[in-house]
């Protein structure tokens, strides 16, 4: 199975010997988006006039999912996350929510997971709070944007 | 901001009172799409005639995450979840994963996010396994199938 | 030692068997305070008019840390909270934030320990996010206010 | 909001880039008091001489509750813990139990956070293992006593 | 592969669907041990004659341990546990440690699994705060004694 | 209590200091058994030629178990692990599965404790999927084989 690295020689999955690799400082940058009706979006960004705040919360929670993702995902290596921002701002044209994700650290491996963990993360918690008004809401796009650090380099996502 | 129930009168977050709703029995069925290029589907269903295999990890993975649900949503009530099923299917046509999660409780309020969230951490871990192979891949279509049960009562998908 | 009832008959630490309770809602009231210069408190009333929010995290964190309280304490039973509310309020007087928690459950066991785990919590938030302009910052006065439900009965603080 | 590094210029909440940071050796100390009865001090002490022992199970609570400080603390950056110590006294002039925590990292940010958090959690299992005998009990004065390491230098409490 | 409940009938792991069973009290007894040499063991009942005390850590650690065990074993189903006790105990025959932990709750599933995680935890702990003294050290004979309530009944360990 | 370093001066349980240690690469294997009868075995083993997998769904608890282990073990220290992989074998003639599980990284202090976690949960684990065929399946012979890096330098077990 060529160029799955999370199988070993016999196909089981194991958690990658990065121990040979050296601690260079990494950066990655993932985005997503929760598609609604306008009339939904509408009732969130009255919201971000008071003091009660969809995107505030779901930041929060992105943050914080980031944290989690050496437990979420299964052959995810834990590491010690040095910066994690994320920006979620309202379209109108989708119409719905764009979140922005970038995650740093300084570490043997990449943090390409904290920061798709992170858009997921607080892509579910916008849907948390909002399905009482609106159900069909959808999760999509969710995708690295960049990649930076380590023995494989830069990725950039196309378009 | 009527509707958003996750907000007190004075616009707070707070996690809803549900001490004086019904204990039903309830469902969700959700589904979502891991998209990636047809030869590293090909790559990922060979593996499922080996002992490694893609699906399977991810469907346990969808399956634990689904329990932290009420940790990474913030205002997500505990549950005790009496099943959680998840179904990974390699789809040539678009070409992709596509995951299916239904979860089950009897309880004061609905699986809703659980399912979702089993979707969501099924599909990142798809992600982590392959991305060596491919980083373009995109997280898309998730969303609510089906919801049963409680008060609000049964709400369908279209389409 | 008598009265203590997290201990057996040799001594010994364990989680009290409470599985021949009954299952009744249960109610507990909590609050504590941090206490700041009063420029410091400034600086977070002002954030209150922008986006960011001191208080808004916080709060957000102590209902996050009420759901983590079978995991903090170590003879707590786990249970499945159905509501959990925080206020904070700044006070002049004191000066500090006022942090208030209340939290419900239908279960066999009561939710002091919740109540006072989320005014925890809070405070250590509000005192970390503020760190940087005062360390000596003191978090006081966390005490039950009210408790309600089971056999125990109705506990109010007094004055 | 200058001063609040927790937000970005934007006025959102965002775990700060601590990634241009020197790792150097950090230390932090901090205090707190769970204040009660002379006769409920009592209790506590005479146990001490027996196998169940109070102060033990919440000093292990505390170290635990250090190593949860990231999961619970929203912003604050994860952190490989080099040493944790708590010390649990009972003072009979207060009356009640002072606990002090001292813990290390050699990491890019301090543990202030980690040493405030174990407190808090020794305190809360403090009332948690005596509330059967006082509810009234009150954790009081939890305040960082000492900082070293890292750029902004030595913090010492006052008196 | 009839009799692997965790299995569906495509040979894939899921959380078994425990909806449709009743609410019965039920209760799990296991018991496990560490084998040492005859010095090792001395060392640790000294210690109990003292304050630090390796048997009431390890006590501890099981107790929340079995509060884990949905987190670690994939497909167990999250429960309220209602009592956890352990008891530990130097036999110098063996020469050892025996490790006996007892679980109920009020559920739609047994407790057999948070019983023997609670011994299993509570050997690794004992394993851990020993093991500058002796790495040799084993743990053995991990098995469950009892079970009972649920449709299946009750079930006692031979001899 | 000479020798238990996890004890401080008074008998006190601490997270032992490891700032002053050298960072060195570390490596411990563990081994472990679940004895089962031989019709227990053969149901397993002829899952392997299936879908459905109790090896490798255990397999992965033991992976995430060993990312567990500084929540679990009370004094452990957290680490960045950087490899976790565990071997699980049908041995016909005990009849029972064995389990082996080495775990690297490079830090302060060893891994040993995260090898036998990972072999302890595996085993639970294949327990728990096997349960409703024999619950007379017994945990045995839980061990440390191997360990490597650190000051105290290299061990290995005995035969």
């Amino acid at each position: 199975m060529s160029g799955l690295t999370h199988f070993d020689g016999q196909g089981h999955a194991h958690m990658v010997d990065v121990s040979g690799k050296a601690v260079t400082d990494r950066l990655a940058v993932a985005e997503g988006w929760v598609r609604m009706r306008a009339e939904t979006l509408d009732l969130i960004t009255e919201g971000r006039a008071k003091k009660g705040d969809v995107l505030s919360v779901s930041r929060l929670a992105g943050i914080m999912g980031a944290k989690k993702t050496a437990e979420l995902i299964p052959l995810c290596h834990p590491l010690p996350i040095t910066k994690v921002a994320l920006d979620l701002t309202a379209d109108p044209s989708r119409p719905g929510i764009r979140v922005e994700a970038s995650v740093k650290t300084s570490g043997q491996t990449g943090v390409e997971m904290e920061a798709l963990t992170a858009v997921a993360v607080a892509c579910l918690t916008v849907y948390d709070m909002v399905k009482a008004v609106e159900k069909g809401m959808v999760i999509e796009d969710v995708r690295l944007l960049l990649k930076d650090g380590g023995k494989s380099g830069r990725y950039e996502a196309a378009g």
